[in-house]
């Protein structure tokens, strides 16, 4: 076999076979594959697609690299969730202690974010002497005990998704809905879960802009997840403004507290209970959407997910009072408003601008050794269908350095987009592929 | 600027700018940009094609990246000529002889041949002390005394081009007609001539295997060329069988000191006349293409020609007693015949078969360090329009072992296709574009 007639047959738009995908991801990842033969084939798969069989037998030969958890060892359906990625969104800040009091065992390896604000584990460094850095041990200890634990990705996981993502990314060919697919895939199915929830966002803050794109990189996940015998199903979620009101590391982790309190933003609550309830339908806690929503709001009220958190916090090694006394977390040196210079209702808020600013004030990671200012964030004191009158608060900055909120001002400014006629807020749950 | 978003632009079917496709070339020449970007942009070429502006951008770009020879020193109008390759290909050996005679001057930088037969050089180096290897003063004397002077390729012609060819070679992204065009023409433009004449080969034998894609390849050449302010013409002739009756080195010289003599094969002296007639009328020597053809009918009966050849292998430290007497070169050991079992026209003689059979024999170069059996060839008695009985010859090998004549017979034997229909021998000339 020769990886030569392997890119002249994808280029001649033909299906390549499962043993063809195999040599090429095992030797790829091995280095006897050069990346120059890697991402011709790479650039050949963004013009001529790939067969529903042929991604699944990338994200297999891609899941098959690498160490395969095995997750046996905890009772119960584990249900893995994984988001695309949006510009505030804290939602597993929510959602895994939420489904963990109910009986969801949720184990994890996470990565760090890259973008415009942290990842979660960044996120969960607010609280002062959290660590992801536990022994196998106290992983296994920490789930059976109290249902959550996250590790940072020590575990080998599918190295040739790894390598392959590196060059995507710089060949101009992240953009394909079967690569992107399988990349997520294939280190879902090695994490060891029995069944996956997959939130993909949609619209101008997301990876996929449109709801066509993201509906279709949705269906190609579910349809991998199923051909690989997990139960999958993926919500489609709106991510054309910011989710919730906060952006920044401390000031979501403060807005996810809020939430497991029963005081969280609206539409950040809708994406929660939409995802919980299909976590729990999976896990066979619940049988009807309603029935979860009920199970969910008991948590909520009687406090046993906003307790689930704490106990995670400090098993983890963090100070836990910071969950009951959110005031205790460092607050950013200054306070600065933007400000509208017109009557009118919000028609636009560009959720990649308000990531961007909140980059500019150091609260993302441009390179992956950038250190994140966790303190500084955006509030968006107005969200898309509400009114705002002339010189009345947008949104409120929280900086470190007055350089920089300046910047981030004009950003944020232009962020909104504001219009005379009444505009409706915008429906948060696209659809649900399952 | 950046690689990245080149290759992205090309992707997304925009046409590149003049500066990007000049900082690519310099860029990857020098080894700033890596091959693995590279060749995402070559695959994205072959999908989205080039413009006219782009090819000749990138032709530019090529012929830069080296040394841009100056032939100024040698008066008249000097004539290059190209062709794409194809079997049984003598063509040069006879023309540049034939219009040196008539003072239109030659002066090449040739390189060896890889695939079926050797290139020039090595049919060349039959002559025992023919040598390429001359200095740059014997080079520009033997130009201004006789007229011809052929040097190995020691000038840094075109080096961009070299080291993409060489990674296209590697990532299937050689057949593209902008790419195949603009690399043989930046090497024409780098070569100092100031009119250049192509060959452009059509058939089963030749890298362009329909009449649509060599008319392609011809129109994008004569473009460039064009462009490049060069008088360009391209004739398009035929590949579905070998040119003239003799493949292999040795015998493929005898056959041109033949048609020097006057008694070559008809369909290799009307390609000899067609491409000599476009070298005499772009450098002025003959106004139609009649006077032309009278011209070169003269240089032949009166010797001039092969007197000239002679000459030329002479001054490059040959035997030129050989070119009076062919009868002189060695002989393979062993001759086998290969027979018709039944009686017929032949329809098609595939010539990349009998390209095949030669390299077989020993006759090509597999690698670049093979070692070229001068002696081995193949005579093909009967061409497309012939009849032959049953038990007659179709061919004749000429092998110094047995065993591999054996398999060169079957593939010849193969090679033809046997009819009971009378067939026409085809058009040799099936075009001419300027």
């Amino acid at each position: 076999m020769r990886m030569y007639d392997i890119i002249m047959k994808k280029k001649e738009n033909e299906e390549l076979a499962t043993e063809e995908i195999k040599f090429f991801v095992e030797n790829y990842t091995n280095g006897t594959i050069p990346d120059y033969q890697a991402s011709a084939l790479l650039m050949a798969i963004c013009f001529n697609g790939m067969s529903k069989k042929e991604t699944l037998d990338l994200t297999l030969a891609m899941r098959d690299s690498g160490d395969v958890l095995d997750l046996s060892y905890i009772d119960g359906i584990k249900v893995d969730k994984h988001s695309t990625g949006g510009v505030g969104d804290k939602t597993s800040l929510v959602l895994t202690p939420l489904v963990a009091s109910l009986g969801v065992p949720v184990a994890k390896m996470s990565g760090r974010g890259l973008g415009h604000t942290g990842g979660t584990i960044d996120k969960l460094e607010s609280f002062p002497g959290f660590t992801t850095g536990i022994s196998e041990e106290t992983f296994k200890e920490n789930i059976q005990k109290i249902g959550i634990a996250i590790a940072g990705q020590t575990a080998n996981l599918a190295p040739a998704d790894k390598k392959l993502y590196a060059l995507r990314d710089v060949t101009a060919t992240v953009n394909q809905v079967s690569l992107i697919a399988s990349s997520i895939m294939s280190k879902k199915l090695a994490s060891g879960s029995d069944a996956i929830v997959l939130d993909v966002k949609t619209g101008d803050g997301a990876f996929m802009k449109n709801l066509e794109d993201s509906n279709n990189l949705a269906k190609e996940m579910v349809a991998i997840g199923k051909l690989a015998n997990k139960h999958t199903v993926a919500v489609i979620t709106d991510m054309n403004q910011p989710l919730g009101r906060n952006v920044g590391n401390i000031v979501e982790v403060k807005e996810a507290i809020d939430t497991l309190n029963g005081n969280g933003p609206s539409d950040f609550k809708e994406v929660v209970y939409e995802l919980g309830s299909q976590m729990l339908i999976a896990a066979n806690k619940a049988t009807t959407k309603e029935k979860a929503f009920r199970l969910m709001d008991e948590a909520i009220e009687n406090k046993s997910a906003l307790n689930k958190f704490a106990d995670f916090v400090k098993a983890q090694g963090g100070d836990e009072s910071y969950v009951y006394e959110p005031d205790k977390f460092q607050n950013a040196k200054y306070t600065v408003e933007v400000k509208a210079t017109q009557n009118g209702y919000v028609r636009n808020i560009f959720a990649e601008s308000i990531g961007n600013a909140c980059m500019m004030l150091g609260g993302g990671r441009e390179t992956k050794d950038s250190v994140i200012d966790l303190t500084v964030g955006i509030y968006l004191n107005k969200k898309v269908g509400e009114y705002v009158e002339k010189d009345g608060i947008l949104a409120t900055i929280y900086a470190n350095d007055m350089d920089k909120a300046g910047m981030a001002k004009k950003v944020i400014f232009d962020a909104y987009e504001l219009t005379e006629q009444k505009v409706l807020a915008p429906n948060v749950i696209k659809g649900v592929i399952d």
